[in-house]
C-alpha cells in the first residue's frame, strides 16, 4: 500500500474501536493523519501520550476540519448531538461512518445533519473486548471480524468501495445489510445475550445464601463466560437497549416463552425433552466452528489465550 | 513423587474427566496401575489404542476388582446402577469417589451401596471443555481448577487427605463443602448459566426473519460464548438439571424476576436504571480476575487461545 487511502481521519470518540482502528491505520499505512476528539480531557490526554492522534482537538467541528473520512465513535445516545455541532464543519466530498451496535437510531439521528457533498455511510465492526477506553485498543482487533455496513440505497458507490477498501486492510471482512434488518440480527446474537448475562450475573449479585466471595471463587463453569460479557461499557449497553429497544423485546419475549418450557421440563422431570433440546443446540455451535467465527480449541471453564491477544499487541 | 500415591486406579466411564486423570496421572506418575470401563465396546476400543489405560474391561465389577481407588465418572443418572454393579465388588479399605456436578443426588444414589471398610468420598472437579469422549482429555485440564469435596463427617480422616494428594498432584485447588451448599452454589454459577445458554441459543434457532446462516456468521458477539456453553454433552446437563431441580428452579426463579425489571426498564425507557445495574455487574467481574479464576486479556468476541489449550496436550 503506497498511498494512503484517506488523507485525514478524524476520530470523534477515544475508546476501544477508535483507539484500535488509530493502531491499525498507523500499523497498515493507511491514512496520512489521524486527528481526534474525546469529551474528557484526560483521554484526550493519553491520546497525545501513547500516539494515537497526530492531532487532537478540544471539540469535533475543529477535529473534522479538513478530514476526508470522520468517524463517530461515540455511544450511540451521543450521536445526534455531535451529528449536529460537526455538520456545518464538513469538508465538501467527505465520508462520514459512525460504529455504533444500533443502525436505525444512528440513521434517524446523524442523517438529518449531513450536507449535501457529504456521505453518510453507517457501519458497525462486529469486534470487541470487556475494555474501554483511549488505552484498551490494539490493531488486531478487527482481524478477520465483520464490519457490517448499512449505506442508502442513493450513497456514491465509489465512496463506499473506499470505505471498504479501508476496513478490509484493517483485516475485517465486509457486508452490506438493510439497517432494519441488521438490527434484528443484533438482537439476536449480541444485544439480548448481553442482556441476559447481565442478568445472570446480577441474581448471583443478590443471593443471600451463596456468598459473593464463593460465587467469584467458583465462577469455573459457565458464570464465568457471563461476568465477561456484564463488564462490558455500561454508557454502550445502555445505549443499544434503549435504542434497539424493539427487536431486543421481541427476541426478550421469545426468550421467556422457551427458558418457561424448559423449566417446566426440569420440574416434570422430562428427561427426554431437555436431552431432545440440548442436542439441537450443539449444531448452530458446530456451524459457528465451520464458519470459522472461532476456533475448535476447547476453551470453556479456562483462561483467555496467551498474550497474542492482548492490549496493545 | 518417587511412590505412586495409589497403586491401581479403576475409571469407570472414559470420558473428557476420566480421560484426563489417566492423562494428568500419568505425566505425574501419580498411580501404579489404570483400569478402565466405558458401557460401549467402541471407547474400550479407544482406550486401548490411545493408552488412556493399561486394562480395560467389558463391566464395572471386573473393573474394581483390586482397586485402592475407584472414580465413578459416569452421568449423575447413571450412578445409582453403577454404584449397585461395583458394591459387591469393592476391595476392602478402598476408597471411591465420583466426578458429578451434583452432590446430593449422587450421595442418594451412590452411598447406599459401598460396604463396610470402603470409604465413599463424593468429588466434583470444576473443569471442563465443551467436548467429551475418551480423546477429549489432557492432562492439563485440572490445572489450577476447584476440586470440590463433599465428604460424610465420618469420612476416615487418611483416606480423605490421600484423596486431596491425588487431586494436588494433578494440579487441583480441593475444598472441602456441604453436598447441599455445594448444590446450591453450583445452580447459581453453573447450571442455571448452562440452561439459558442452552435457552438463547434455541431462540436463535426458532427464529424466521433471521436465517440460521445469519446467526451463524455474525455470532462473534455475545452468542458465540452462549454457543460454547450450550454445545456440552446433553446427557450430562439432562441429568444435571433433573437431580439438581430444586437449586435450579429457585435460581431461575430469581432469574426470570430480575429479567423482567431489565425487560420493563427497556420498555419504559429508564437509562438511568439500566446504567446503575450494568455498572454493578463490572464489580463481579474485577472480583474473578483478582481470585486469577480468569486472566485480564480481552477475549469476548475473539478466537480462544492457541494449540497451548489444545487436547492432548
Amino acid at each position: 500500500m503506497t498511498r494512503p487511502i484517506y488523507n485525514r481521519v478524524a476520530l470523534i470518540g477515544l475508546g476501544l474501536i477508535a483507539s484500535s482502528m488509530a493502531h491499525a491505520m498507523r500499523a497498515g499505512g493507511l491514512v496520512g493523519e489521524i486527528a481526534g476528539h474525546a469529551k474528557s480531557a484526560e483521554t484526550r490526554g493519553v491520546a497525545l501520550e501513547i500516539g494515537l492522534c497526530d492531532h487532537v482537538y478540544a471539540t469535533a467541528a475543529e477535529a473534522v476540519r479538513g478530514a476526508d473520512l470522520v468517524v463517530l465513535a461515540v455511544p450511540v445516545g451521543a450521536m445526534a448531538a455531535i451529528a449536529a455541532e460537526i455538520g456545518p464543519h464538513l469538508a465538501p466530498g467527505a465520508t462520514v461512518t459512525d460504529v455504533g451496535s444500533v443502525k436505525q437510531a444512528v440513521i434517524e439521528a446523524v442523517a438529518p445533519h449531513i450536507p449535501e457533498g457529504v456521505q453518510f455511510i453507517p457501519g458497525h465492526p462486529m469486534a470487541g473486548t470487556e475494555y474501554s477506553g483511549p488505552r484498551s485498543g490494539f490493531a488486531s482487533l478487527f482481524q478477520n471480524r465483520w464490519w457490517l455496513l448499512t449505506p442508502a440505497p442513493e450513497v456514491d458507490p465509489v465512496a463506499l468501495t473506499r470505505l471498504e477498501d479501508l476496513l478490509k486492510a484493517m483485516g475485517a471482512k465486509t457486508n452490506r445489510m438493510e439497517p432494519a434488518h441488521h438490527d434484528q440480527v443484533l438482537a439476536v446474537v449480541s444485544h439480548t445475550p448481553h442482556l441476559i448475562a447481565y442478568t445472570m450475573v446480577g441474581v448471583a449479585d443478590h443471593l443471600a445464601q451463596v456468598s459473593n466471595s464463593e460465587v467469584i471463587e467458583y465462577s469455573a463453569s459457565g458464570f464465568r463466560d457471563f461476568t465477561r460479557i456484564a463488564a462490558s461499557d455500561p454508557t454502550m449497553w445502555r445505549d443499544v437497549f434503549l435504542t434497539n429497544k424493539d427487536a431486543v423485546l421481541d427476541i426478550l419475549g421469545r426468550f421467556a416463552e422457551e427458558l418457561f418450557v424448559l423449566q417446566r421440563a426440569i420440574r416434570m422431570g422430562d428427561g427426554e425433552h431437555l436431552f431432545d433440546y440440548f442436542t439441537r443446540t450443539r449444531a448452530i455451535r458446530r456451524g459457528i466452528i465451520e464458519a470459522g467465527q472461532d476456533t475448535a480449541a476447547p476453551d470453556f471453564g479456562r483462561g483467555a489465550g496467551p498474550a497474542k491477544s492482548a492490549p496493545g499487541a
